[in-house]
C-alpha cells in the first residue's frame, strides 16, 4: 500500500542527485534545530569517511542563519529539515542559502509548507506515531539513501542499491529486534521509571540517536532531566558510578562527597 | 617577569604558521578530548565563519584514531591539545595523523611529554590554579592568537598583531570584569550552592565555554549534575522554567508533571 510513497522518495533523491551533478559541489552543510538536525547527522558521518570529494559540517539554523560560513555559496549544498516544515529559524536558513546562490533541499513531512517555497529540492518523510508508516518511510532510511546516493555522485560508486535493499529489510530486522530485547527494556524500565535523571552515552555515528534519546525522549517526552556524554570523555564521577552499577548504566550517577574519589581510581584502572 | 614564555609562544605560532606556508593545507582538524577538545573549539568557529580557503572539522581523539577523516593526508593540519601531554587517544590520534603525513601540532603544558615525540610542533601553555600565570599564557589566548595567524596566512590578512595587543589586555580587563560581576556572581551562588542540577545553556562561539563549565565545572569540580543545551533548541520544560525563574537561568528547572505544559504556551509566545 505505501508502494506510491517509496516511488517518491526514490524519485526525490533521484532528482537532488541530478541536480548535484550540473554544479561543482565542494561543501554540504546540514542545517536544522536540536533533534531535527540529529537525523541529519549520518550525511556528515558517512560523507566524512566515505569521501573526500566535498566537506561537511553540521550547523544550528539559527547560528547558519545569523553567522553563515565563508564558504556558503554556489559550490555548497544545503540541506535541511523541518518535520512541521514551518520552524522560523530553518526556513530563514534556507532563504538565506538559496540567495547565496547553494543548491538545497529540505526534509519535511508537510508538502506545501513554508519551507517548500524557498528550497529547490523537498523530501517528504513520515513521522505520525498515531498511524505509523513503515520504517522505511520515516526520517533515518531516507537520511541513509540521501547519504550513499551522495557517495555514489561523488565517488562513482553504486552503494545505493544495496542501501536501499537494506532499507526494505529494516521493518522486519526492526521488529526482531525490539522483539529480542524487549523483556530486558522492560526490566529496565521496571527499575529505573522513577529515576529523575539519565544520562545517555555515545561514539560516532550513535551520537545523533543519543541526542534524541536525551532531548527527545528523555526531556520532551517523559519529563525528566538527562545529559548526553561522549563515550571516553565522560566525567570521571559518571565513570566511577557505572563501575559500581553495572546493570544500569549512568541512570543511578549520584554526587559523593568531594574527597572521596576512589571511584576515580577504580576508573583510572579499568577505562584508561 | 614572563617575558620569555610570551615571546616562546609567539615563536611557536610562527613556526607552525611558517610550515603551514610550505603546504597548500586544504582541511584543518581539531582534535582531542573532552575539555581539551572544547577549547580548540574558537579555531573551527574562526576559520568556519573568516576564510573559504580551507575546511576544519573538529574531532573526538578515539573517533579520529579509530575511524578517520576520508580527507586527512598531506593537505592536512591535524591542531591537537593534551594538557598532560600523555592522554592516550589524543597521542594515537596525533601519530596516525603524522603517519597520514598530515602537518601536526600540539597544545601541551609540559614540554617533553609523549605527544611531542610524534608532533611536528608542540606549543606550549600554562595551566597551573596554585600558581596563575597571566592569562595571555593560558590555552585560550594562545587559541585565538593561532587562529588568526592562520587567518591571516589563508586570506593574506593581518589580524594577530590586533589579537596580540588585545591578548596583551586580558588580564586587565577580565580582572575589571570580575571586580565588577562578583556581586552578582556570590549572590547567584548563594542561592543556588545547594542545587543538585545546573543546566548551562549558549550559542555561537560561547559553545566550548558551555561544555567546560557543564563537565569540567561542575561535573568535575563542584560535583553537580549538569547538562548543556543550545539556545534556540532548549526542552520546553526548561524555557518554560526559565520564563518563571529569570533571575536563575535554568538551575530550578524541575521536572513538572505531565499535562501540565501551560510554560510551553508560555515559551512559545515569549522566545518563538
Amino acid at each position: 500500500m505505501h508502494e506510491e510513497k517509496v516511488a517518491l522518495t526514490k524519485n526525490q533523491i533521484a532528482a537532488l542527485r541530478k541536480a548535484a551533478e550540473t554544479r561543482s559541489i565542494q561543501d554540504i552543510f546540514v542545517v536544522a534545530c536540536g533533534g531535527s538536525l540529529a537525523t541529519l547527522y549520518p550525511i556528515l558521518y558517512i560523507l566524512d569517511r566515505e569521501t573526500n570529494a566535498v566537506h561537511v559540517s553540521s550547523v544550528n539554523a539559527a547560528e547558519f542563519f545569523h553567522n553563515p560560513p565563508h564558504r556558503l555559496g554556489d559550490h555548497s549544498l544545503v540541506i535541511l529539515n523541518s518535520q512541521s516544515g514551518t520552524t522560523p529559524e530553518t526556513v530563514s536558513a534556507a532563504r538565506l542559502a538559496h540567495e547565496r546562490g547553494a543548491l538545497t533541499a529540505a526534509f519535511t513531512t508537510v508538502p506545501g509548507s513554508a519551507i517548500e517555497t524557498v528550497v529547490d529540492f523537498p523530501i517528504y518523510y513520515y513521522d505520525d506515531p498515531v498511524n505509523p508508516y513503515p520504517l522505511l518511510l520515516s526520517i533515518f532510511p531516507e537520511v541513509y539513501q540521501l547519504a550513499f546516493s551522495l557517495v555514489d555522485l561523488l565517488n562513482g560508486s553504486n552503494c545505493l542499491p544495496g542501501m536501499e535493499t537494506a532499507m526494505e529489510h529494516l521493518e522486519t530486522v526492526c521488529q526482531r529486534a525490539v522483539s529480542d530485547f524487549a523483556p530486558q527494556a522492560r526490566e529496565f524500565a521496571r527499575k529505573h521509571r522513577t529515576e529523575q535523571l539519565i544520562y545517555t552515552v555515545s561514539a560516532g555515528l550513535d551520537r545523533c540517536i543519543a541526542y534524541i534519546l536525551t532531548n527527545c525522549s528523555f526531556m520532551e517526552s517523559v519529563w525528566r532531566h538527562s545529559s548526553p556524554s561522549r563515550r571516553r570523555t565522560l566525567p570521571w564521577r559518571l565513570r566511577s558510578c557505572w563501575k559500581r552499577h553495572p546493570c544500569c548504566g549512568f541512570s543511578r550517577a549520584r554526587p559523593l562527597p568531594p574527597g572521596r574519589r576512589a571511584g576515580c581510581e577504580v576508573s583510572a584502572a579499568g577505562h584508561r
